[in-house]
């Protein structure tokens, strides 16, 4: 506002000409859910008046960059058209990888960009004390972090655990300055322990999954984040609680989506044309992708059509695809946007320590051990029990019975630390898959048939910097590049898309069944996610949060 | 929060037991509209964990304290048990009187009640130009109150003309550090000056009076904060929009409401009732009076019964009359308030000028005059023309057809300044009403059939340090001393409203027709309420906001 307010008072009032006029349309207030017939008068990049236009603005509640996989001038090229004018991250991924250095490079590189991209604190990193990132972020990183102009607050606290028992260290996060605006982050947490997760002041989740969970949050005074993500889809299961409460209190949100998912099925447009289809008024699904996640992150100045407010207008020629004619963000069509330099510091990051085929090896004398199951579509995984092939005193993969071997390998400091264990629900029948996408800490996950495959996987990303790479009879059948902090790449979407499309049926080809086998694998080992998971110090049963061994 | 906060969660938890369990009733969800089968387990007085209960906390979203009379204590003597439990109030009658020095002064009182008082920092003082406060509060003045920790924003931008118009003084103030929230008030404003006053960024407003008014501020994106002041009653013309739009931006305030309104009715909890009996569910009635005020000024630890939030209870007997049987502030029932001390400076603010019955008189070569018209229960007024009764070359009170004299003088300098008109619709036969409660300047307003009579008033009032008084034949019929300012009582709420019916009584005998004939007075000198009103300065048009000779 300020200076230039004068001069959009007399635009308001028409004694001034607008500098922009969108006419022949229809506008959505957001206040009132109604379609009303006028014009929308900008000024300076802000709405002065309404008089006809069709459109709203969409924001994102909750996301994480990274798994764009894009540098943020690219991920704002692919969304922007798909009417995302402004998105909330939690830079968490990069945070593991390269501290609060890392954030502020991200922000900085945001600085310039037309896509409005608001931070939250990444509250948890590591995400548990069984997660080894490059280095913990601690409470005096938080509120430097926090007194950042586009930090809004904290970032989802992933340690449900630590903040229901009310451990000391949780606590004194949320006593920071500029922590009373906090994410939630509560998979399955129900009962007395989501009443103390609310009383901590944690007022949103996205992690809610059924009706049942998403109705007790509601009524504990939580937003709901209703979230599709490439590897959790919750909007369809979640979407009876708008007929149910009305959409007062609920907001979409991507949460980690693949590059390809954008590129196929849209943006948060992808969740209003879901929900349109499903059955929710037009009106209500585009309220939940802009005024609502702008309300709950207490942004005042966008997520509405009316005066005051800043001039980020969609032109969507029906209510069915939603995919907008035209985007105006502060007044203005989206232009050119320039490449950023890439600092070399940003770029070195894979670490991996002396590593031998023995480091994979897994002396077993018999018996039943743990075995991770995936659930299809969602990143909750379960906690099964089998007996694992044994072939000369070595507990092996044995994909007859779709049970495969899976490692993390630390990569941030090269110490050269190892967690093993099973995994059921991939389908792989020969070679090994490994990715430094591996939340949240991003060291190296590698799923394999073959010891000597999955070693080979692991040193190929060292190589490259980090990404994603198929390896088959220890050749390379396939790899995506993210060389920057291992999780990003400075390449075009398109090239993204290719490498990562080739990675996925080279995986097929070794018969990879789940439709996003690197995503799944990349949530194997976070660890606040239920209800069996691998790091690099081992197994973690998430419900009783604890390292568990591999025998069962 | 802070350091308690760990216990909380254990009695969130169920492992440590809470201070107080309030059991046996249903408790109001205001996220999701439901009464839920739960007790409410309360810690430290806060909200640990909800588990039976009836009840639901009440904000008043708009008010000034002064319009009460009483001194802050009894004020909360008299409305917590009514459930209102917190207050947002702009001091600007106080401030006019007194300036920030007085402002402080209230809000330290309030340091210690069991109500919650929250303020807003009084952006017009004077309302408009053509008021005489003691002296205005001037941008400096209001960036330190802004800066005080109970201060929300800006209250009420009642130099609505100066905005819309662009005023650089009004702009400068909206540009302030911590004016980020702003309340309004736009009596009768529509099309583009009101999109221009939405586009300033002032997001609320509590003066229409009409579901069309009401309409298109919420279609502009404003809060419309539903007001039944005792001069002013909105509540019932304003509810079809409840049936309309849903409750979500609507919310409930009382403005100004005279000591024995509430006593008689009640305070928000009597808007509650009244909207229910009118037909709007109990669950958005309440969800108005309690969660949307509080919402709507950024107050996230009121206004829900919820984890996290402050134990504010209200136990409700029936949802049909909404008197509390028993009210939690805190978690504790409200026990013993003690009386404050008030300094002698706050008790000596009227000074009059030499004033003789000459000041009083109108010459007059006959022909029409313009006329204030009353407009009942309303404190907008029409703009009428009349030919007055000429005596001997003066303009005198015609009381057969209703029209009396009506004098506004200067009461803060002492410099003997006196606007002078005629109103119609008192129904006055005799004798003089005078007050020094005269929005917002609050100078002395006296009406009356003899100059005489009038004169005396004026003197009685300087006496007596202000408050309100009727005359009849030079002799005092009756008076309500308001020593504070002119404007507040130290005595209890049933001297203050035992006097206050006595004046009542008297002008009623004189032929006074108003049901609240002070009330009525006391808005006739404000001067940003349409249409025709005076101050000590003459008579000012308010649609065309600029002052107006007497003769029409």
């Amino acid at each position: 506002m300020g200076a230039d307010l004068a001069r959009r008072l007399a635009v308001a009032r028409g004694d001034e000409p607008a500098d922009t006029v969108v006419k022949g349309g229809r506008v959505l207030s957001v206040f009132t859910r109604e379609w009303l017939e006028a014009d929308v008068a900008i000024a300076d990049g802000w709405i002065a008046g309404i008089g006809e236009y069709d459109g709203t603005e969409i924001v994102d509640a909750h996301m994480h960059l990274e798994s764009s996989k894009l540098l943020v001038d690219e991920f704002a090229r692919l969304v922007l058209p798909l009417g995302t004018t402004t998105v909330v991250v939690d830079p968490h991924e990069i945070a593991n990888v390269l501290g609060t250095d890392g954030v502020h490079w991200l922000a900085d590189l945001c600085h310039d960009l037309p896509l409005d991209v608001f931070f939250m604190a990444s509250s948890c990193v590591p995400a548990s004390v069984y997660e080894s990132p490059r280095r913990p972020l601690l409470p005096g990183d938080l509120e430097g972090l926090l007194r950042r102009r586009r930090v809004l607050g904290l970032a989802e606290m992933m340690n449900f655990p630590g903040v229901v028992s009310g451990s000391a260290a949780e606590l004194e996060k949320l006593a920071l300055d500029g922590a009373t605006h906090v994410d939630g982050h509560a998979p399955g947490v129900l009962g007395k322990a989501l009443q103390a997760y609310a009383a901590a002041g944690i007022r949103s989740d996205h992690e809610a999954r059924t009706v049942e969970e998403g109705r007790e949050r509601l009524r504990a005074g939580m937003w709901l984040l209703i979230r599709e993500a490439s590897g959790a889809r919750n909007l369809r299961a979640l979407l009876p609680l708008v007929e149910e409460f009305g959409p007062s209190r609920l907001a979409f949100c991507t949460d980690d989506r693949e590059p390809e998912h954008v590129a196929d099925e849209g943006h948060i447009n992808s969740m209003v044309r879901v929900a349109v289809e499903a059955g929710v008024r037009p009106e209500d699904a585009l309220v939940m992708a802009s005024f609502n996640p702008a309300t709950w992150h207490g942004l005042k100045h966008v997520g509405a059509l009316a005066p005051g407010y800043q001039a980020d207008v969609l032109l969507l020629p029906d209510l069915e695809r939603f995919e907008p004619e035209l985007v105006l963000k502060a007044g203005r069509p989206v232009g050119e946007i320039p490449r950023p330099d890439v600092p070399e510091w940003v770029r070195h990051t894979v670490r991996i320590g002396p590593l031998s085929t023995n480091d994979f090896a897994i002396p077993w004398e018999g018996g039943p051990a743990r075995v991770i199951g995936i659930v299809p579509d969602q990143i909750v995984t379960e906690s099964l029990v089998d007996q694992p092939r044994v072939e000369r005193g070595l507990a092996v993969a044995d994909p007859e019975r779709d049970l495969v071997k899976i490692a993390v390998v630390e990569r941030h400091l090269g110490t050269g630390r190892v967690g093993l264990g099973f995994v059921r629900g991939l389908g792989l029948r020969s070679g090994a898959l490994a990715s430094t996408v591996a939340h949240d800490a991003h060291n190296v996950v590698v799923v394999g048939v073959k010891d000597d495959d999955m070693l080979r996987a692991v040193r190929r990303l060292a190589e490259t910097g980090g990404g994603v790479v198929v390896i088959d009879g220890g050749i390379v059948r396939a790899e995506l590049p993210l060389p920057i902090a291992g999780l990003l790449s400075d390449a075009s979407l398109e090239d993204v898309i290719g490498a990562s499309r080739a990675c996925v049926e080279a995986a097929r080809r070794q018969g990879c069944a789940p439709p996003s086998p690197f995503q799944t694998l990349a949530f194997l080992a976070l660890s606040v996610i239920p209800s069996l998971k691998i790091t690099d110090r081992g197994l973690v049963d998430v419900e009783r949060f604890e390292l568990v061994p591999l025998r069962a």
